[in-house]
């Protein structure tokens, strides 16, 4: 007997006939303190969270894959919920939707293996890195104009050492909780429309303020600062202090997570 | 003697020795009750006013090509002033940005003749209208989705009847002090990028909500709910009542003025 209701306490702790749904969520990072739940701070997951309050009554933990930082955009952010709400999916996406404000939206919404978990299940997340030549008024908040020239070859040569498996403590901003800064960047892609520049970079993890340190040292590069070999260096060594600096978050959006 | 110093007063009428400058502005509309200065509200006009005063420590006016609403953006504005100031050309277009806030920027400064004004002398504007397929979160600043669908084709079979000199009654909100509504439309164009539509129109005058109630006209056409006879029927009658909704704002852009 006590072995049976263990179990059927087990399978309650797993959620028991709860449901798990995947968002696709896109938002524009201008106005948020990012992703993650802050006191006092408006903040992405902080906004989803409040918004399935309004339309199932249940306070939900919303597990987003990627916690992107105050001022970072996402096309497609994944996030997942546990709930016992049996509403049909298109009322999920056009429900919150309807309680969410105008710079987060609910893009999809998936029935997900009751397992699913948005973080931990993510396989390879997508970043972009948008840079303009002008200085621009319109779309300013989704690019990043640096203030000095650069050539954009010599870039793109030191962006091909970042493909494969590497330790990236030199390329991020250190975190307490985190001692492995592995990451396996399956690709590099450079794209130019008009005056804009779109790095894309594709990999298992991303660190505190990795691409943004990636784009601020590929910068270095580029305005002739250190060549693409300092660069393949300075990722070998394993230090932060001989990195550039922190792209301005602005130009960064999540494109997409995979699993 | 009495001509002579009536003379002087005229010269001095005429502005003396002051110079005439033009100014090319990019502004986003989004955050502004529009270009026209009004008490108690955040005016394109009024933040150059300003920034002017800040520059050289002169109440000047500041005079618009064109008078775009609340939520309407810019990327070639032009506005023109008189000054007693000598500073050079540089001077003014670094300083007033220096002193302007991020949703505006001056993009080019020149010397005018005398007596040129930014918009007396204005032969052709040029506006565009942006409609996009896929509701946005990101550049939904830029952009209107409709939340129906619509057949771009009729609209542009439409949209050729306004190539022409016409009366734009129809197609404007009345403002008691214009008596006149006649305007040369020289072209109309159509681009597709993507999911975004570009309506561009060049004419010599632009009434009030002239673009916005055209475009949502045009989308009365594109919906099925009239045909281009019918828009053709509307524009010869002279009555707004017959037109279609105003579009909203934000897909609207003052692409630039010519002189």
């Amino acid at each position: 007997m006590h072995t049976h209701v263990t179990m059927i306490d087990m399978v309650k702790d797993l959620g028991g006939n709860k449901r798990t749904i995947k968002f696709t969520i896109e938002y524009d990072g201008s106005d948020f303190s990012g992703w993650q739940i802050q006191p006092n701070r408006r903040t992405v997951q902080g906004e989803i969270k409040h918004a399935l309050k309004c339309l199932i009554d249940e306070d939900v933990v919303v597990t987003g894959a990627g916690r992107t930082d105050a001022g970072v955009h996402a096309l497609g952010q994944v996030a997942s919920i546990r709930t016992d709400q049996r509403l049909p999916l298109s009322a999920f996406k056009n429900g919150l939707n309807a309680y969410l404000p105008e710079d987060v939206r609910i893009v999809d919404v998936e029935e997900a293996p009751q397992s699913f978990d948005a973080r931990r299940d993510a396989q390879r997340r997508v970043y972009r890195y948008v840079l303009c030549r002008q200085a621009r008024v319109l779309g300013r908040q989704y690019a990043w104009h640096p203030n000095f020239s650069f050539s954009l070859e010599p870039m793109k040569q030191a962006s091909e050492c970042l493909v494969g498996r590497h330790d990236f403590t030199s390329f991020c901003k250190k975190n307490g909780d985190i001692h492995d800064y592995h990451s396996h960047v399956m690709r590099v892609d450079w794209d130019v429309i008009g005056d804009e520049i779109h790095f894309s970079i594709t990999a298992t993890h991303f660190f505190h303020n990795m691409v943004r340190i990636i784009v601020g040292s590929l910068l270095d590069v580029g305005r002739g600062r250190i060549t693409p070999d300092v660069f393949y260096q300075i990722l070998e060594e394993k230090d932060r202090r001989r990195a550039g600096p922190t792209a301005p978050p602005h130009g960064l959006v999540l494109v997409r997570v995979e699993y």
